[in-house]
């Protein structure tokens, strides 16, 4: 197991963090001013496009894509460091077109995707000329066991219909959204892991609807946000099927490793920020006359942030590095032990720092309040904390059978 | 130590509760949408005025305010499970007049006010006319240590002229708040705890200035809301001093046991809520082949809500039955303890619920989000979570020195 | 609710702290260095045999018994506190003849006890002549399912005949014990719940046989110890049975809910004397240029200490008001409720004093190791936690179904 | 960072484990009955040697030793996986002849140690012959504060005179002990880190006396135990100083790195075979109709445990990389980070197991307790939690000072 990075990464990295902070972290706010003056808040602010423009011209660019004709060609575990950085902020991901949902739906075409699909959708996403959506998740049954899925995907000709009510469709709500790759039960009949679809659906077609737009802890993630989509007797030519029916499970597995641990390494970037902001603080502070730095029960708190941190990180490395060499399949164990841990973690080191900033910490003067909602939806995203561990569960039961022999390290 | 309701009590548990049933759960999507509705969401909507009128009419009204002359009457451990009734809901304890800020500043004003102080903000108070805020934290210091709140108020001839910027004053938003109660230094030189006064200020007095309103990880709480207030040479008459020069401390500590205890049971009843509504969910609900509440981690989640909710209720009791008995002094230590441990109680029963309701429950499409993030606030309004443990500290060690006897059963 | 403790309770309290400090803590360990002294640690340290005399002479005996024909006569509420201050010390509940498992036994037989089994068995135990143990868990069934347990007791003419293997049989190891309530099954075609009963079996019959004593954690707990019993052919008159056969469930609910009362009461009692040490302990050491009591982390911990022990000791009063006012069965949720809280609490409290101690909490020269050690195993006696949160689950559940009313406030 | 395992390394590993398996686990129970079949638990079982005869023929012996020409000459990344096979089972350890505290006095002899002290006395220790202790802990001062310990060392003509009263002087209980490495105070006039040294006392001296053994929760840890000792007028000669006077500090700083990193590598084997041991165990029991590994509780502490048991193996794994890289000092945030969340990760881990054990599992029918009980002592040994916490949150301040430059990725 070898983490060392390659020069090539830590040239990134540095750029990267320069990025950061010539640009990011002080727009930060412009961002959310611009949201505000506009006339709403579904519109795209100026200063997004403009330094998507900066960082693309900079070769900061779709850094997530392993597949080197499209994207930069990086393993799991050279993009683990660099995803880290951007997740340090909640609007940079998109900036380096590198946000969720659409590296996943990248992926998915790059892999899955006819050549027509990917002239089509493919490019101008990878371009960020377009955005997109992924439309799964539904309201009246628990996503948790993807087989309740219910939309309906039914063939008719050369089209498809598709009926179904989604919700927390992420990114709808951008006016550069242009398609949906909806999940839907195309073959009621076969084996219960082959009766689902992927469906690139653009959203102007007809019988798409945008229900309402949903908040998080209040946030409204504007002008990206949470659709509720009605899908109602929408027709999409039958080449929009994704590889081909009945494989929509086999695209979610691989479209969802990579995605989770996107979603880990940023959360452990923005764990780290929290805890770089923490430890600045309490040095500015006093109370009772003393510095907050000074007091036992923060010390004890940035102490357990660091060991916390450190090790979520450490075995997302080791995830990263089983995906690239082992594969996605050998790695599940792995996927979905980080994908429980790095959320739970960094709400724990957010709910401290916010704890440590007080009132502050719960407005958005700081990043901290943002940060810590997201994070919390990830508890629940891909697959609730749940059904992971229980799946970790299994595969542990099964290394332990008492017929077995004695556990082996593992290397 | 005796925590029977009496029939008067009982009696209005009932009445409450079928107030909350018929008019309040309701009514909580429609004063949303009319708040979104309105022009701007800091106008009243029409649902709240409506409702506090029949709250009014059926006598459940200022039952907060154990002065019997200018409200209910009842002691500490009456109010009690009523307050945790209203608490499940965020809009009701306006309708009934009994919420936070107001109920404290009445409570100010009903002990330390003058006659012409009453006449002029009370009664309008009581009657549900018009809203009040309290301006102590300051954004520059740490309001955990209330010594370093800087604000100044300087008497000048039959004036005092107040300046300092404060923050989380909240109701500020309101536009029927008509006025702060402003803490502020006007004896700098005087002993540490008879440095500072109380004073009324008008909210559209000449340098007043509402800089912002604060969000509360991603909430606004309109139209209610929390201020940032620029008070910029503000002159107001000497009379509108509470009590008198030097007295801020005082009128504080007079102030804060009934409002803690009061947050204390309303989180309570948020917590309430919150289990009821598991506990519904996934009965509802199947994942795997099986309802969720046959999931023995979920049951885990619920059996330790149970635990949790009931401790910290009769804790609560205990802490209104220490104030009723041997007043707020000698109950210090109870109340400490229930001010740190009801809404770290709540956020774990809310944050269960949440993850058990899955997506929808970082929504509004529950009030657990929105709970969480107000209970959140809590762990730090009126003193951090730590202050309060260092003060249970320093007593229980007081109690516990080696030259004293042996521990004594308390009563 | 009412816990206001009566004249009489609080001259108990009174007499009962008085005995513990003139008798109780100073002998501590000189019960200690009597068991090393003897030829074996399993003979009786004749200090405990004179302390009995003193505590019987100062009427300081047989408290727990409600039934006042041949005991205290007070109600659980009385006895809580008096039970938690002998709770305080590891050695002390049997010198008041108040110690498990010989109170539950001694309940069975008041309650379900024959004339004839009233005057052998139940008198001796009364005055503290003899001994007796409980076996009903065995090693090969997982015991937290009752329905699991096999041991056999069959009727052969005028004898019944007993077979099965037991073991944490605790007090068996005690030479005065004279002899065992034995569950097993009886009729094993009877429904689930009346297939087993409990019989008397003198501990020299023939066939019974102690295997070996079973240590906790180290400790062996002589000269109480824990045994395996191996019980093999061993007839006893058929007399024996207690109230009839069929009847061991019923005789066993009957046991648990005050046994399980009794546990917590002195398990809370270990944890103040664990909090007040540790209070003490930390005002005499200094580290680091300063009072150990002045390290915010430790502060803390006592904090939270004290606001455990409060919550839980609330419970345990709750729960004993209502299995006197309401009975044990309607209070089924809130013993299961104190069952898990109360040890899982008193661990962590004592846990922490051991913290604060160093090496020397982690050693026999404070009480804090054992009690701990002995707390652990209730996590699992008498049902594991998991088991009975389930049933506070499946309880909470039903009260909160979709078709019910909305929850009501409990008194 | 690369962890990969050389073959060296791997080799050595399978040959450990086949050890273990073959000569370790079947004898745990061997020698605990040889252990109890002696005139007294304080002399030697034969199966120790036994035992520790073929481990050294096999050339498993000495792995933990860096020095190449006394030892394996492994780094500490080599060691790792390699101690944490050996950390599975409590007697292991020493029959590899890698046990705590003789390994900490090898590396002190082999590092500091003058040419006469290796002959006499390291050569013993390598060859396994004789054994040794380190004593430094005293009863009465808080030696968390190495400043505090105050037994004296005075020169006097050719010898040194040594005066004190030490405790947890682990490995004295041990026939085969013949000497201790003595932390005193000799030059209390010096700078506040020059003030202590080092020196060799050889237990038969004149003044030597082991009052008692201390227990940990109730095990004595026999033959090896934790002993008190008296050092009253003790004469030694002067070349028995190790290094020179006032050393003792930098000796100390020398031997914790390794000796504390060792404790870890051993504390995850613990929970590793704990947690093998559960999954097992609960796919052989059945409760209410259902294997115990169905049960989502279970389920849940399995997940739990693997996850947590991976990232301390993580983290310990960089910081002994970073030990070899860049050398202890450099280290010394990585060191103290394992130092706390090994021990605490691994108690969670066996408690969990504990309880799926049920009540065997607080016996000494597994391992489980008495890892449990071990392992709870390393929160204190070489320093407790919280002065690690705060050494690792001090280090954190600085690298976040707020006029340092943004925290920058760590490789």
């Amino acid at each position: 197991m070898d983490f060392s990075f390659s020069e090539k990464v830590i040239n990134l990295q540095k750029r990267l963090t320069a990025f950061m902070e010539e640009y990011i972290y002080p727009n930060e706010k412009t961002f959310e001013e611009q949201l505000n003056d506009q006339e709403t808040r579904w519109s795209i602010p100026p200063i997004l496009e403009e330094l998507k423009q900066k960082a693309k011209k900079e070769g900061l660019w779709n850094l997530f894509l392993p597949d080197s004709e499209y994207g930069a060609g990086l393993t799991n575990l050279e993009y683990a460091p660099l995803c880290e950085i951007m997740g340090r902020s909640m609007i940079a991901p998109e900036i380096f077109n590198c946000n969720a949902p659409d590296t996943g739906n990248m992926e998915v075409l790059v892999r899955y995707g006819s050549e027509q699909q990917k002239e089509k959708w493919l490019k101008p996403l990878l371009n960020g000329d377009i955005r997109s959506c992924f439309s799964m998740t539904e309201p009246d049954v628990a996503s948790s066991d993807a087989t309740n899925i219910s939309a309906s995907i039914v063939r008719d000709g050369d089209e498809y219909v598709i009926n179904g009510l989604k919700w927390w469709s992420s990114g709808a709500g951008d006016p550069r959204c242009k398609f949906a790759i909806v999940m839907g039960k195309s073959n009621p009949d076969a084996p219960k892991h082959e009766q689902q679809s992927m469906i690139i659906v653009p959203l102007d077609t007809k019988g798409v609807e945008i229900k309402r737009m949903l908040p998080v802890f209040g946030y409204d993630h504007a002008p990206h946000g949470h659709a509720e989509i009605l899908f109602h007797d929408v027709r999409v030519p039958a080449e929009n099927i994704i590889w081909e029916e009945g494989k929509g499970f086999a695209i979610a597995q691989g479209r969802l490793g990579p995605g989770r641990i996107h979603h880990c390494m940023r959360i452990i970037g923005a764990a780290e920020r929290a805890l770089d902001e923490m430890c600045k603080r309490v040095q500015e502070r006093e109370a009772f006359g003393e510095s907050l730095s000074k007091k036992g029960v923060i010390q004890d708190w940035i102490a357990q942030s660091r060991i916390e941190i450190e090790q979520a990180r450490l075995l997302t490395l080791k995830a990263a590095y089983m995906m690239d060499t082992v594969g996605n399949k050998a790695a599940k164990k792995e996927i979905a032990m980080i994908k429980v841990i790095a959320p739970n973690m960094a709400l724990k080191v957010i709910d401290r720092a916010i704890q440590a900033f007080g009132a502050k910490g719960v407005s958005n003067d700081t990043t901290l309040a943002a940060h810590w909602a997201n994070i919390r939806t990830l508890r629940l995203a891909d697959g609730p904390d749940e059904v992971h561990k229980q799946q970790i569960a299994k595969l542990e039961l099964r290394e332990h059978s008492p017929e077995r022999e004695r556990f082996q390290w593992q290397q």
